[in-house]
């Protein structure tokens, strides 16, 4: 966070900044330096990494790299594949069900917030839905674990967490013979689970898994290739799996970015020192909710989501003062997202729990204040 | 071309690169410089570029600047839209029959070459295909300019600069009330054309137009809309164009560094600056080729690309021996691509003439060391 205040000629301009933003959002310093080094000189080629061939051996290597450390990091074997492509999760909530999903078949779908219901509007084009759990009744404040499955249904579509409800699933719902697929934007890399568990994983890289412009999909090879469809090449996993994922021009830029990141998430201690951070930064984020009068968490207690915390603020007015005051403090990216309101702090990878104490300092500050004048 | 040699520190380690890449490809030196500049700090915001929200005015503002920018060299009008998309031409091979072309109706193209022939195999999967001139024969070595449009096609699309063949359409076809649909990706922002006479442009933005991860698209909104499909959201340029190119999260950092290049060729006088540097670089390797005893150029003289420069050498073997002194001399990207062999220059808006010259004077050079020897 105060990459910017160790630079002394830059000292005089810059405050520190607290990046809380949904995504794209916080990077570790040493990607960010790494980055920078490459588009001067990537890998000692005398070339920027933004002019660098896509088939060449420096650039290559990389990807390949970031392949494989996708799949040590989660653990997986020699049946999933790990590819690197573009357009987003918004565009895997097509991809996906164009390639599971015929035009007669079914799909289950939980319906957990704005993510899941654009992913279930983009599969009705492609086949039939079936959504087979909905909590849009209360907005989408929590998560309802126990559903029935139907037999004969393609996959069910999970999002593991809601980036803008504030909500995650906690334990990974039991499909039985029915492949898993999920929507991972913005809790991958932050916990270790059974991702054997899933067939398909996909998130967009800004969160996480580095910085926009690449997104991570990550499938079992056993569930393609079972649905009648001519899939355009070019939205065909498998065609993406034989050319190792270099079927056309790569982002380079991104997947080199992509790269750092999981390096720096390996070199850190993996999944398990992510998840000790990942608890210690939500578990002060959500004490401080519970224990200061003025505020109040959204989502239900069991579903909370321990990278977005969602809270509202005793009156809107004092919302806005609270936001303010996080502006004069350098922290950013706090305002809720439009459909739930209230607030809304983003806790990813990269965020050091200094920085979550801080906050919950400037909470306990503005709570004091309010409690004082009432 | 020169700029690690400015460092003092780094000028032990490196030669001069002369990068002849075919894309990725070489940036200038001030697109390079700001792009570093901005993982620091973007904008004084005090935060990186890739840790900006793409709906912070700081992004939006660059995104949008770029748009405009984009219409400003080309000189449209307001019916035209510039959208950053991602998923480069190859997206766009399946993209545009899904948006123009309806399952029963038929489109024209021109097979000119390798990427053409992917974008008909694209197509074939949408609708129906009339390929109306293929130069297939000679092994796309040249464009043929005169053939019949049928009426009744939804448009006729072109690949205006064939980057692996290196030929070029010099001229734009006339196609009376078809709307011509052209693949851009190597000539792009190249040379001043009467562009309102195309209907849909679009461009892979790593060569002219930036770094790999955005695509750029340039489409008169007055042919959307006219078929029967159920487009996919995301696939459809409508929905594009009514969220300003911010559908989802864009390629941050990719549209930064287009918006840099844009940038750089407007300053450096625009299209017709750029057009008499293309002409100066394109005259001097085509009169070496012309000239030199031993090398021959591939493509018809009259359809000689300005951007991509294909040749042979009288024997293999010296074109082997001609690569290792390139190499040595740190000129890369110079072999041709498998399809066609032999050899292959890329000239893109960033190569000096300088670099031209340096090129030229070790044809020579070669030229006169196997004419002495044989």
């Amino acid at each position: 966070m105060n990459r910017l205040l160790n630079n002394n000629k830059l000292k005089e301009f810059y405050m520190q900044m607290y990046n809380f933003n949904s995504g794209p959002s916080i990077l570790p310093e040493y990607v960010l330096r790494k980055a920078a080094e490459a588009i001067t000189d990537f890998k000692k080629t005398g070339l920027s990494i933004l002019e660098i061939g896509h088939r060449t051996t420096a650039f290559i290597d990389t990807l390949q790299e970031a392949r494989q450390l996708a799949k040590e990091l989660m653990q997986l074997g020699p049946d999933y594949e790990v590819l690197y492509l573009q357009g987003g999760a918004t565009t895997q909530f097509m991809q996906v069900p164009m390639n599971l999903l015929g035009a007669s078949d079914t799909a289950a779908y939980c319906d957990n917030g704005i993510w899941g219901t654009k992913a279930i509007k983009e599969a009705e084009i492609w086949g039939n839905v079936n959504v087979v759990s909905s909590t849009k009744d209360k907005n989408y404040s929590y998560i309802e674990k126990v559903f029935a499955i139907p037999d004969a249904v393609n996959y069910l579509h999970i999002t593991t967490n809601n980036t803008v409800e504030g909500t995650q699933w906690h334990t990974i719902p039991g499909t039985g013979q029915t492949p898993l697929v999920a929507d991972m934007s913005s809790d991958i890399f932050s916990r270790p689970l059974d991702f054997s568990r899933f067939s398909l994983m996909y998130a967009g890289a800004q969160k996480n898994a580095g910085a926009a412009g690449t997104t991570l999909v990550i499938v079992n090879k056993n569930i393609l290739g079972r649905i009648n469809r001519n899939i355009p090449p070019i939205m065909d996993y498998r065609k993406h799996i034989e050319a190792d994922s270099l079927l056309n021009t790569a982002p380079v830029f991104a997947v080199y970015v992509s790269y750092l990141t999981l390096k720096w998430i390996k070199e850190e201690g993996g999944l398990e020192e992510m998840w000790k951070r990942t608890k210690q930064r939500a578990e002060l984020m959500y004490a401080a909710l519970d224990s200061l009068d003025i505020f109040t968490p959204i989502a239900a207690k069991e579903d909370r989501s321990l990278m977005n915390v969602t809270f509202t603020i005793e009156n809107k007015n004092w919302e806005d003062e609270f936001l303010e005051l996080c502006k004069e403090h350098g922290m950013i990216g706090v305002k809720g997202y439009r459909t739930v309101g209230g607030l809304r702090v983003s806790l990813y990878n990269a965020m050091p729990v200094s920085s979550v104490v801080k906050f919950t300092e400037l909470m306990s500050m503005f709570n004091d204040r309010k409690k004082k004048a009432n």
